[in-house]
């Protein structure tokens, strides 16, 4: 038998998951769209995942007639037999994980949702349920980009902008809505934004605006990768665009580098896939906005969309004590 | 005998040290100039502040021919009597409090010191050196303004502008500059500072740089308590200068509340004698600028200038376990 967790990162438009041994194999992952009415199908959806994905890994799912605790896992039945001890569930929107509850997901439609409820009803494995930016956060720190590092600040920048920290190797939950510098105006008189506030970080720096920017601005369609390519060909729209999202997220993150003492922004999301064309004038502005002794390290998250489904099952590792 | 602990606060001008019982109690209080060369000086002239404390406390001090630990204290000798377990020390600048080292500090005069060997020499009692603003959080937290709240940041507005944070009610130590925000720029054109930038937050929204601003906006005198004084009075000069400290300081606060979840920004500092003139508007822009949930009460610390010597106190009995 293998000691083995299932981590499932669950979006607004797509469910990424894995099965994933303790040492860090993966023996097998799925991607599927997520169902809509996401409040009302998620839970018979994830029971489907663990059961697709341990056939896949080699094993067996422990259905709902063998449910069992994570401390009466039954003898090995022969080579190559998976029996995952424990699930790890991701979800975005605001997660409070101290009390397992969905205070409010936009994208997924619940609000004070009982988690542990909502789920346990489909799932016959113990699992936890955590916020999808932490999860992503606990997977570079423990198989990443932010290996070695006890103070970061992980930035995923996609459809909208959020944070998550490690604090002295830790990784912080605090208050639910912790993390949330999306939502921190930028500018006051800036666009519209879903929180109801004008002007948000999110309206500015993430993938999703500064495809809506672009298009708004030159009546042409095109997403962010777009408009790297523009930048990067010297289009002189495009690079003030960029460059207003970059100082925007400079202005947000040099704070939180000076009081938490960061030593590490890692940067993560869609958008990084544009590389040294966003790194370095990140990296420019945050130390330009801070004291020599102050500059973080501004670097590429590692593990890409991977991050959140892997860091899941990490947190049903860490969480369970699975030995 | 009375289980007391001694805390000092070292300034830049003045040292301020307390006798505290661990019930909280204050058995005395002793205020005196920082020594010239206190890098030299410091040392002797604590020892001394500890003898001259005891003395009032109504004990005796432990002298270093009699020097113990705090296994070792010895029985009472009689009511009243008063012999302190250990010593708690803030001082300013950049403190490395895991290793006991004064990495940086303008106004003692030092660099990368070595603090329990430095006072050490002169201090028979076990002491504890901490940074200064974060001492003077851990008092807001245990007997002033911060009781009751987990998520909290300090920032007192003197000389200069730092922070400290409780983070799931800890102190939070972290890397030594951390809580450093009086050196994030706020204003790439604005004024020189002594960390070699310009327009840090500190030459905009201390209570130093208020001072200093006003006289070079209006070649008048006045301090910081001068100009709040102005703003009351609707001198439009003073308003905007008010107005832009305010606003820079909502700036660098709000990202922070976003990221870590604050629940409570603790403002402290000579320029909190404003009151209700700095904490209506200082509040006002830092709502403005987050959404609603994540909006922390702003309020005024309530040790004013003992908030140091009582938190240096407090750090050497939760660092010694004083029973």
């Amino acid at each position: 038998m293998t000691d083995v967790v299932v981590g499932i990162d669950v979006g607004g438009t797509r469910i990424k998951s894995v099965l994933l041994t303790r040492s860090g194999d993966v023996l097998a992952e799925d991607t599927r769209p997520t169902p809509a009415d996401a409040s009302v199908r998620l839970g018979p959806a994830l029971a489907d995942i663990v059961t697709s994905l341990v056939e896949r890994g080699g094993g067996e799912s422990g259905g709902p007639s063998e449910a069992r605790g994570p401390g009466e896992v039954r003898e090995p039945g022969g080579p190559g037999e998976v029996r995952p001890a424990r699930v790890g569930i991701g979800v975005p929107g605001i997660v409070d994980e101290q009390r397992q509850v969905g205070v409010r997901s936009a994208n997924l439609g619940w609000h004070d949702l009982d988690l542990q409820r909502a789920f346990g009803e489909h799932l016959s494995l113990p699992f936890v349920v955590g916020h999808d930016v932490r999860c992503g956060l606990l997977a570079e720190a423990r198989l990443g980009a932010a290996q070695g590092c006890t103070e970061v600040l992980f930035v995923p920048l996609g459809t909208g902008v959020a944070a998550a920290q490690l604090v002295g190797g830790r990784l912080w939950h605090g208050r639910p809505w912790a993390g949330e510098i999306g939502h921190v105006v930028v500018d006051p008189d800036g666009d519209p934004c879903a929180c109801g506030l004008r002007g948000c970080l999110e309206t500015v720096a993430s993938a999703g605006a500064i495809g809506r920017r672009w298009s708004a601005l030159t009546g042409r369609g095109g997403d962010a990768a777009e408009v790297a390519r523009l930048v990067a060909a010297g289009d002189q729209q495009a690079i003030s665009l960029w460059h207003n999202a970059i100082e925007a997220l400079a202005a947000v993150i040099s704070p939180v580098v000076a009081a938490n003492g960061t030593q590490l922004v890692l940067v993560g999301g869609g958008l990084v896939r544009a590389g040294d064309l966003l790194l370095d004038p990140l990296r420019e502005a945050v130390h330009a906005r801070l004291a020599p002794a102050m500059r973080p390290a501004v670097a590429p998250a590692s593990l890409g969309d991977r991050a959140g489904s892997l860091g899941a099952a990490l947190l049903s590792l860490e969480a369970g004590g699975v030995a």
